[in-house]
């Protein structure tokens, strides 16, 4: 009789057990399509490029260093800019103020890279520095600005952003003349270490 | 005997349990080694770039936006090109012909970096919009064109390549003097979400 | 009585399972956090990058290929060199003599991207053919040079780094003037096929 309410036990303990494991592997194996709608992390930030016109060299952030035939370094190019290459360290924030204290900067580049409408693409570092993060973000990919929004790839990451990888989706949010641009920036990581 | 018989069905379960897991976890846990010999998506595409040289701005799809003190911008420099940079939106086909239906353009650019022999470093993305894809593929890598066969490193993707990773060998599939260059990109994507 | 022993035996050998199962899933579930503390591959190398200078052009390996309004292509420019870019195909040596036998280049491009201090940002790859290692690993990241370390993320690799990702320690090793380079690489690889 103890022998058999044991066995009882076991299976009871058994099941449990298997049921446990089940939902464990489940969990672990296909977590990659569980991790897409579910970021690990979430930012959203505000970058400030200022582009150098020949006059305001206090203020501007970014340079053009690479142009076609047709193009110049103190002024956006013709044929919707491109060819133009532009190098930038510009101030990022929290909102859309310029003037907020800025909690870190984006530095890289972009280019303009289409004859007939305005499309560029970027290669960038957010080195981030400020009481909620250190560490750097690190994109790359096509931006076709003519759109309302656009996806650009999280490539990698270092310090508080550790091997990352992710989204982020890029919109213009002010633009001044051909000198001033503000974009929001809104990162959604679905690799997180 | 009951207790006994019992036991022997926990045993024959325990063991065929035992195998069970021993197979799912050596599955799982591995599974990066797995998914090299099997990619989750392969494409191949051409894409068709003709770089401005003065004459052509027309049919122009890329242009030389930087160069060494040697270079110009409107003929690929001495040197094997060492130092020309260039931007480039070139139409993508999926067969080798340059007037076939676009399914995207290819928006990057790509530099000469070597003065003994042609070689290059590509960064570039794979704008995809047909009917069989929409979304970006996010290349980078190094390109030594002087080999039948280039691998470089597929970084990212959006839309329909949410988060993909993989790799891209690429082969020039035709050229005609130093203005038009046809590239055949076989992609092979490991990481799919 | 027997029941029992077996019963006994059962709930021995059901602990001890368990126990395994624990141990292997804890492994296999949040693996990513184990491999931040060890790397699966781990190399130091060394690059050596010779500027153009307008009178280096058989040692140089480098070449300033743009710049903005108050720069040249033969010298890094005032402003802490900011919107320079430069294109390089430099020898990798494992130890850090610019005469040893180079094992691979470093390809790829830098630019110097902030007017108030020496800052920089890189994109490049490995490209190494030795007996040790034959494939490439391609790395993007801001390099604030001034910073005695500065961490770029591995963002992909071919050949023997198929697939690879991780984060590389960049030290300046030393410099000559504002022509000759020397960086460590500590290159920790967290995923590798």
């Amino acid at each position: 009789m103890k022998g058999r309410r044991l066995s009882l036990v076991f299976l009871f303990f058994f099941f449990f057990f298997f049921f446990v494991i089940l939902l464990s592997s489940s969990s672990a194996h296909p977590h990659k399509r569980i991790l897409r709608h579910e970021p690990c992390n979430h930012l959203v930030l505000y970058f400030h490029d200022i582009v150098y016109n020949g006059k305001n060299a206090a203020n501007a952030t970014s340079a053009i260093v690479g142009m076609p035939e047709w193009g110049n370094r103190t002024i956006l190019a013709g044929l919707n800019h491109f060819g133009d290459m532009v190098v930038f360290d510009d101030p990022i924030t929290v909102d859309n103020n310029l003037h907020s204290p800025p909690v870190g900067r984006a530095q890289g580049f972009y280019f303009y890279d289409r004859k007939e409408i305005f499309t560029s693409w970027l290669g960038f570092s957010f080195v981030l520095n400020s009481t909620d993060h250190k560490g750097t973000i690190n994109f790359a990919g096509a931006d076709p600005l003519m759109n309302k929004t656009r996806d650009i790839s999280v490539i990698g990451g270092t310090g508080d952003f550790f091997m990352t990888r992710g989204v982020a989706t890029i919109m213009t949010d002010a633009f001044e003349g051909e000198v001033y641009f503000r974009l929001q920036v809104d990162i959604k990581l679905y690799e997180c270490y």
